[in-house]
């Protein structure tokens, strides 16, 4: 267990972002949130999970929603707090930690929020190990472990709690909800023991996203190229570079869906790209042939600071690397990929990991 | 208390059929569905809100959604426990008896069919004196007492607890629930004390409904105008006759919403009416004029039979009879009228209470 100053914080933060895929939400946004609660309340504690006991109580808070008009909500605190009471009623005693459910922008950020509010730890990992933009996409559902109770807050008071029979009704109920509640709105859920912490989430993916962030922020204190710090750190490559010359993108069912279109430079030029996206970007099509996709990272980056874009920010004109890394292992098993595979997102591709599609482009 | 045998349960459902105003559930698998339940469970009983105790809790099972669906999905049994369980759970405490949130087809029938399954009093009252298609349009709204905590389930063992902070909010995540839950669910909310009962909702509307039917029952059995006895045992009035020559239904955000146009007979030739519905008959327009509009009663009943006809149940070239009938006096104060007025639906005029607009027509 760690206190996590500031700058650790912040390179958390922009790690988190790059592994985010475009999603997650608002990456300085949700820095900004955690900042001001570390401010009043004190330094979040990261905690490892081999020092969790086996009868702790862990669970995930998380902003659940389309990432556009959320922009506007920050910083949920309120309502994370009483998501979790509400989820703690539920099961009739406190929880003894929170963890990130995934690793993206805000929703990296939202649990050590959550955390020096109530005075408990954050613990060193999550249950995607990116961000996916639908709630049943978790190691916890390949391992057969339900996201109810579930509870659901908003900014107004209105508090939800879903006992539902499994993480896809979870996901449906809880975006029809957030869809009410204005388009976003803060859940916890997925209560699981110390013990499950050990054997079904994946460890250490905070202080793997701080690493990044870390080689980041060193490389431009170095005056050094900050694209070759990220691929480096995050073990990345890249997979396109170009400018966008469009964007599309619009609000459907609680999801922002849209592409970017790029157009190629340097050893891309005369080359277009399309990025689509759910939230996070889903998959990568060059001149036509899919290059890299779901399970694996997607992230746009801006070229010349290394800093993530996510999918609300994409804008014409940016210039941009797309860069790829490969998914954590389990989703590269056959449960995995039926899960969160193409086919899941309507591409009606074979999965191709990253470093064969790369090769490719 | 007094125990309701297969006669008397079968008068309540054509009466409420009646004060149902088109809505509130199809009577025929409400009916049906109950008398099942009571073969099964026994007689249910039938509680004057003068004997509960003051500090007796009392819930209002009901169906939420639209009620084309719905007619699938018949009889609920399960949910309607399950969903009473979990808000009893919610409160820590057992429900002493049950009530209708309105008269209605199925939902006078469904606080029945859960109170003999589960072995408690049906309390002889309801929360309209009529059914409304919002979950917010009731006596205890205007009484300013909270529908949550308000449980609400499905077929397939899905549960939702809703804690929100006014009743419109629960109208507005209730439905979006019952959407995902295939258009139509049960809820059980608005948990209030016996005392509460006492003053703040509308008593022996159960009875009014039984004695409605019986009336319709014992003209028929006598061979008498059916139509002439439902008028003088609801103090009705007739405000159109004819052959229905168009109907425009559609299912929208959870509701059947649509229109009746009726071709005059009788002292109505020549002249055409429109009936308009959300769930329940909203409006009568008879050659564009308003004649008859919540909160008052619009009922279209076979002209033959007496039978009240449901809004899902309208065809091309049924005979019927459209009658009046003046809504409970609370709905008639100006705080009624601002909740449930014809402003409410959208229609920009001024209410005309039954009895003066039936004469100009």
């Amino acid at each position: 267990m760690r206190r996590l100053d500031e700058q650790e914080i912040r390179d958390i933060a922009n790690g988190s972002a790059i592994l985010g895929t475009g999603g997650g939400g608002d990456p300085y946004l949700g820095t900004l949130a955690t900042l001001e609660a570390v401010t009043k309340h004190g330094a979040p504690q990261l905690m490892d999970p081999e020092e969790l006991s086996d009868d702790s109580l862990v669970a995930f808070p998380f902003i659940v929603g389309a990432p556009v008009p959320g922009v506007e909500k920050f910083p949920f605190g309120n309502e994370l707090a009483q998501a979790l009471r509400t989820l703690e009623d539920q099961l009739g005693r406190k929880v003894d930690a929170v963890m990130s459910a995934e690793i993206g922008g805000a929703n990296s950020m939202i649990p050590m929020s959550l955390a020096v509010r109530v005075g408990i730890p954050v613990v060193d990992g999550d249950l995607i190990g990116r961000a996916f933009p639908e709630i049943q996409l978790t190691t916890l559902t390949l391992h057969g472990i339900h996201a109810s109770p579930f509870a659901l807050a908003d900014e107004h008071g209105n508090g939800v709690v879903l006992n539902v029979i499994d993480n896809f009704w979870a996901e449906r109920i809880a975006r029809a909800v957030a869809i009410e509640f204005g388009a976003v709105c803060v859940g916890v859920a997925y209560p699981i023991s110390g013990k499950q912490v050990k054997v079904a989430t994946l460890h250490r993916t905070v202080s793997f996203a701080g690493r990044i962030g870390k080689a980041l922020r060193e490389a431009k204190a170095a005056k050094k190229n900050p694209l070759d710090a990220v691929l480096a750190a995050a073990d990345g490559v890249e997979v396109f570079r170009g400018k966008i010359i469009d964007v599309e993108r619009r609000t459907q069912r609680g999801w922002a869906v849209g592409e970017a279109v790029i157009a190629g430079s340097d050893r891309f030029t005369n080359r277009v790209a399309r990025v689509r996206f759910q939230n996070e970007n889903l998959v990568l099509m060059v001149d036509g042939e899919v290059v890299a996709s779901v399970p694996d990272l997607i992230t746009i980056l801006e070229a010349d600071t290394g800093a993530a874009i996510t999918t609300e920010n994409l804008r014409y004109g940016f210039r941009v690397a797309v860069i790829g890394i490969a998914c954590q292992p389990i989703w590269r098993t056959e449960a995995g990929l039926a899960l969160a595979g193409p086919q899941h997102w309507g591409y009606e591709v074979k999965y191709v990991p990253i470093e064969q599609g790369a090769g490719a482009a």
